[in-house]
């Protein structure tokens, strides 16, 4: 079968490769039907994630057709269509029956890290019982690939943890496709103020589309004295750090109301400084969190019931023999204004 | 009347001074009968609070009798005997109305630091209404001065905010004054296990008696690793930093289990270092607070109902004309092993 493999930093092209076989009694081969490229992806060829060696099928997002079940899978049978989660869960250990999928001892984020993934023709999905989603009839299946990562990631991690209530002020410290899956989400709850802040004015432009009631770009270096100025000097209820680096996290400490919320969606490759000699008194809550896809039934619903445009971060297509392309575009996404690629297999 | 005033960095003394007045229809003059000193007077007098200026009657905790009352007071009347709280909630801005009197725009924590305080014969309590509490028949006056800041931060801050459950594995850092507190209300919630940490073998013996369930002296270096061996190499659901330097932040950031909250408590006065390189995706909570007194009501009647032995707390007594010396035993703690002090007027 054909597939996307990763052969080191900066190396990757599209090989053939075997295809999976059913190695435990809870897997399920997955014919992949659409799948997409995320920011880890990115971070992957760059040599950032040790877990990912030299050899492995990159992905972890997709939807496809179930070709083939273990022995013991039971809530799916061959021919059903299903969504593929980024995290697997055994559905078995202390961390799964606390609903923290992400820290599931066996599972977590693996596919399209530490076992093949899904930039593939075929994908083999452990504890299929517990990490397919089944797809309802009639769905818009190039919607629900939205729903494998982002979706969760950007609404458990930033809306989530970040407590967006109505009436509330929000802040999202970066408009790329994490941020915008936070502010499409954070729509379910009504706040009064979503103010979007990135240095790119094309990403700022698609956050005011996508509702941001303000959009700041940063560039000026004034996007603190702005952010409290539009809340008459109190700072926003929920600050959501949707970039990664200590720059856009000390933003948020900056931002951030007595009383309230930072979540981080960033993935850090470096210590930030917190400022606790003006924080330690101002009753506040920061988070962390790789996302635990329990919301993922809830955003399925919500798809159905088209209160959220999914499809409105897909901004490419391309075939499987063309996923090199679907990279570049991916990568320099500041020229090719790319947000989310699907790749169709 | 007699009161003790700060005079500038390191200079206090026991001086004759106006007694206060009615200055707003919600005040109460309040006879003092019983205060203590808090760490955060030696802050003080160390110049660290720059809102508390030379000239200032020092002390935030008390009980005592109404003396007076302004025109709109209508919760207590003279005679009363009364719990002074350290912060003075309006009980009607926009923060006092969701609880967060820590931040109430015209009081908050203003006794003893920009008004003058309770470490003297008579002081003057703004918002009276809902700033005393009403001291219940037949309770031990000298232990609830124990309520007027020590338990309820210990609580709101450590324990609430760290959300102790029953079960849970809990290492409180500091085995001071504010970590024995967090120690005695964390028992309210069962935890299976309280690890308590601190460089004073003294106050790890204090710990252990209080119902700490392990100590370790962290002098030698090797209290994360003890406490990861502790928990089986998966590390404590909450861990309360009780001592406000970077070094103790750090520990609980090497210490907290996946899904964990760290409640900072610390007053910190300098920035500290929050890896979030490793903590991004661990489902982390960060907590920080000044307290509330929302919990006060809800002490009363733990120490009513005998489940919370306040005056544990209180190693030493002095009279007013002593309160130099009072301030000279708290100072030296690592030597007099004093906890809190109390000072009868």
């Amino acid at each position: 079968m054909k597939a996307l493999v990763y052969h080191g930093k900066g190396e990757k092209s599209l090989d053939d490769c075997p295809k999976p076989e059913i190695l435990a009694p809870t897997d399920a081969i997955v014919s992949v039907t659409r799948t997409t490229i995320c920011g880890t992806d990115l971070h992957i060829l760059k040599g950032d994630v040790p877990t990912c060696q030299p050899g492995r099928i990159l992905g972890h997002e997709g939807v496809g057709i179930v070709e083939q079940i273990g022995a013991a899978v039971t809530a799916f049978k061959p021919g059903d269509h299903v969504l593929i989660s980024c995290i697997s869960a055994c559905g078995k250990c202390s961390y799964c029956r606390k609903q923290m999928y992400s820290h599931c001892v066996t599972g977590g984020w693996i596919l399209g890290n530490s076992i093949d993934g899904t930039q593939a023709e075929f994908v083999r999905i452990p504890y299929a019982d517990t990490s397919l989603y089944p797809i309802p009839a009639g769905a818009d299946e190039e919607a629900l690939v939205m729903l494998s990562d982002i979706l969760p990631t950007g609404f458990e991690c930033g809306v989530l943890n970040g407590k967006v209530q109505p009436g509330n002020t929000v802040a999202i410290v970066g408009s790329g496709p994490i941020g915008l899956a936070a502010l499409l989400t954070a729509q379910f709850y009504s706040p009064a103020e979503i103010i979007m802040i990135d240095l790119d004015d094309n990403r700022l432009e698609v956050a005011k589309r996508f509702g941001a009631t303000s959009i700041i770009n940063s560039k000026d270096g004034q996007a603190v004295e702005t952010i409290m100025k539009l809340t008459g000097g109190r700072g926003v209820d929920t600050a959501i750090e949707a970039v990664g680096i200590p720059a856009t996290f000390e933003m948020c400490e900056k931002i951030i109301a007595p009383g309230g919320t930072i979540a981080n969606i960033g993935v850090h490759g470096t210590k930030v400084d917190l400022h606790l000699e003006t924080l330690w008194d101002r009753n506040l809550t920061i988070t962390t969190r790789l996302v635990d896809t329990i919301s993922t039934p809830m955003l399925l619903n919500v798809l159905q019931s088209k209160k959220l445009d999914a499809k409105s971060l897909i901004t490419h297509r391309f075939k499987l023999n063309d996923v090199l392309e679907a990279y570049e575009t991916f990568e320099h996404a500041a020229d090719t204004h790319a947000l989310k690629v699907i790749i169709e297999i």
